[in-house]
């Protein structure tokens, strides 16, 4: 950890890793050296730098047909390696032990009630491994005994009901693709803090495949009034007695999900297990975990992670409540800050768009602070309330760069600079805060997070 | 295990399993002697059965406003839970460490060149987590060393080239949901050995999302000859030697990928971390692990696991060979083989479908042996190569049932029944079994596999 008690990510400290600096230095010196003959002048093309049509082809060494260096074979090619695992669970390499969820120390008390990150920087693609999935706790996480958690339904419904969670399994279910952001993902950014990597500023974003009962289908088992009863009220069976209010519309379009699954398996515990509530588009806080009540009401109840905390703060004193849509985002994933690049030449821009109203409907990146934007590549298939992975070629010249993503959804809204969101919601607000990100590649290839109206 | 070696799935051995048939009764138990009055009458109503309509009301007790046994919370309610997981890679929850990939035992001699099934009958949705995805190794796995891995373009090409992970990381990506299915899948049940359950009977078979280079891209950097080579030889770094010739069709369309992520991550070491190719459609023994050798050539090679395994000895004596693309097929995961249906009414009867050539397109369902048939629901988005899964619902009488599925791709072709399977493939083979596979559920409301021509 550096001096703000925050840990950088992959590309700074992690010696073992292959895409280490003092690693990738060392593959360097070994092609220089002529040790290796096969990867000879694997970097030195690179290095010279060339104009984008030639900048694929830098980025390979030029090898000879029998070239002896090649029968060099190391032991995975000649030994017995290991069984089939049916010990237990499968884990990750050992190599890329780097890749975790962080806790950021300064920024809260307690360890129970705090923020793990996921480590947006090493993932790609949309699905976040569920071992890596963000976590944020009220009062810590438990691993509830399914067999006797029980899901209540009450309030204005015919008759109140409770479910095992064997009787949901039975019911019909649906698997869609949808991320999670918490609402207070990027909120240091607020503040001007410049946290130091993606992981920090936006890993408070998750995305998965989420099995479950469309709560809809639960309503109607249990009679619910779905004429005066415009809202559901979901409450935690953790000791945080989260309870937050669900619009009747969201639950009527079928969208929301009294889900079990996350990624073809049942819930991390971390997550919820065995039952939360999948609310897409609307802030993580909604996504009631260890859910084991739902009522009906006719209005909105005002609970105090809706009256105290998840509000907005703006510049005239006032605050905004229930402003739970997580509205048009995007971050560019690589590069970014705390990530180093070697030399310049040919690189894949990439990073990830969301809205939380539907489907991205375009990326624009920059590379130039926002004077000059390029239309990203949109990697399909485009989902609802679903992250979108975005891509853009690039050659680095070697001088100083301020790279930004900014991401327009379905409905026509652009995502805004800080400047456009700070004049309409002030500097003093926590939560909802999409502001274009600026990552600056400084020219000696090391990324940091700078912001710019 | 039982007799035949072969271990049951989580219905029957995991007493901790809350869709354990003991765990269940207990419940049931409960609910009966009234000790916990919230959930009295849970299964009583269930278990009188109903009609169609009513089915969905039966699976919930009814509760009344104010009943003072919801005010006995447990433990996880009022305490203090588990903080943020810092200190590793987050895992299953304890409730669920019954699912697990498992080795057949009697069906390969070592377990370095062995076989472990995907539990299907305990997964949702469409991805596989990569902790449970199927394993087939030729000589074990390995955790090979990133930065010491090279890949090789040699052969018809204007330049032979070496990349290291670093330069082809750097490289434009895609990310891709597809399935993975070995050729010898269902492969015991050419010979009439009905496997206890579909984790053992179809779980070679896997869904993620792959990430990686187009390999098109890599032949075009080292100047392949595309006209006159019409083929390219895959080699893997393990001591298997395993080589596979890949039409150059599939790769000029852009389908293959040189593939280092899997499900948002790098691929697991048992998957070939750290780079395997991606050959959408075609069985997994061509997606080379541990990816070493592109070689582009204008013959195919007939290597050893071209030339005398995974061919398919035909009716005449003759064998079929390069018969690679996984046609399609499906399977009811829920009911099946090992499961236990603990009383008459509504079920969800769902399964996978599958095409090597393109989407799915129509889901039959059966649950009387192949007399009567319904249209399945498929969940979207329905993808190209990818796994699909289907739901139907399902009112059970307690009488015998043969539950079935039978999938057709967008080529209008539909999986077969065995008899037509049969009567044109023989009985010899052990390779590409796709036909549609029966489960009878007994009136104990045991499932187990049975063929049914």
């Amino acid at each position: 950890m550096d001096k703000q008690g925050i840990e950088p990510g992959r590309l700074r400290k992690a010696p073992e890793n292959f895409l280490d600096r003092a690693g990738l230095a060392s593959v360097v010196q070994e092609a220089r050296n002529g040790r290796r003959d096969f990867i000879r002048g694997a970097f030195a093309a690179a290095a010279a730098g060339a104009a984008a049509p030639l900048a694929l082809a830098q980025g390979a060494s030029t090898v000879q047909d029998g070239d002896p260096a090649i029968l060099q074979l190391p032991e995975h090619s000649t030994g017995l390696g290991q069984p089939v695992v049916t010990d237990g669970y499968g884990k990750p390499s050992r190599y890329e032990r780097n890749v975790q969820r962080r806790q950021s120390p300064g920024l809260t008390q307690t360890a129970q009630a705090s923020v793990s990150f996921a480590p947006l920087q090493s993932l790609f693609g949309i699905v976040t491994p569920s071992g890596l999935h963000f976590e944020r706790h009220h009062q810590g996480w438990w691993d509830v005994d399914p067999s006797r958690h029980r899901l209540m339904l009450n309030g204005m419904v015919k008759q109140a009901k409770v479910f095992t969670m064997d009787e949901l399994m039975r019911l019909p279910s649906v698997s869609r693709f949808h991320f999670i952001e918490c609402g207070a993902n990027t909120g240091m950014e607020w503040g001007n803090v410049a946290v130091p990597t993606c992981q920090y500023s936006h890993g408070m974003l998750s995305c998965s495949e989420f099995t479950g009962v469309p709560l809809i289908t639960l309503l109607e088992m249990a009679g619910a009034d779905l004429q005066r009863g415009q809202f559901v009220l979901a409450e935690g069976a953790d000791g945080s007695s989260m309870t937050r209010t669900i619009p009747m519309d969201m639950v009527r379009s079928g969208a929301v999900l009294v889900a079990y699954g996350q990624n073809g398996e049942m819930l991390r515990p971390e997550n919820g297990y065995p039952l939360r509530l999948v609310v897409p588009g609307v802030q993580g806080v909604s996504w009631v975990k260890y859910l084991r009540r739902i009522e009906v009401g006719d209005q909105p109840w005002g609970a105090k992670d809706e009256a105290v905390h998840y509000i907005d703060l703006m510049p005239d004193g006032q605050h905004r409540q229930y402003t739970s849509i997580q509205e048009c985002k995007s971050v560019v994933t690589t590069p970014s800050g705390g990530q180093v690049l070697l030399d310049k030449g040919f690189y894949s821009i990439t990073g990830l768009a969301w809205s939380g109203r539907g489907k991205v409907k375009r990326v624009d990146v920059s590379v130039d602070g926002g004077r000059n934007w390029r239309t990203a590549r949109l990697q399909g298939p485009v989902m609802d309330r679903c992250l979108t992975r975005f891509d853009i070629d690039w050659v680095w010249d070697g001088k100083p760069a301020i790279v930004q993503s900014r991401a327009m959804d379905e409905t026509g809204y652009v995502q805004p600079g800080y400047r456009q969101l700070r004049a309409v919601r002030g500097t003093r607000s926590i939560y909802h805060n999409n502001a274009v990100q600026s990552w600056l590649v400084q020219e000696s290839g090391e990324v940091k997070n700078v912001q710019t109206a």
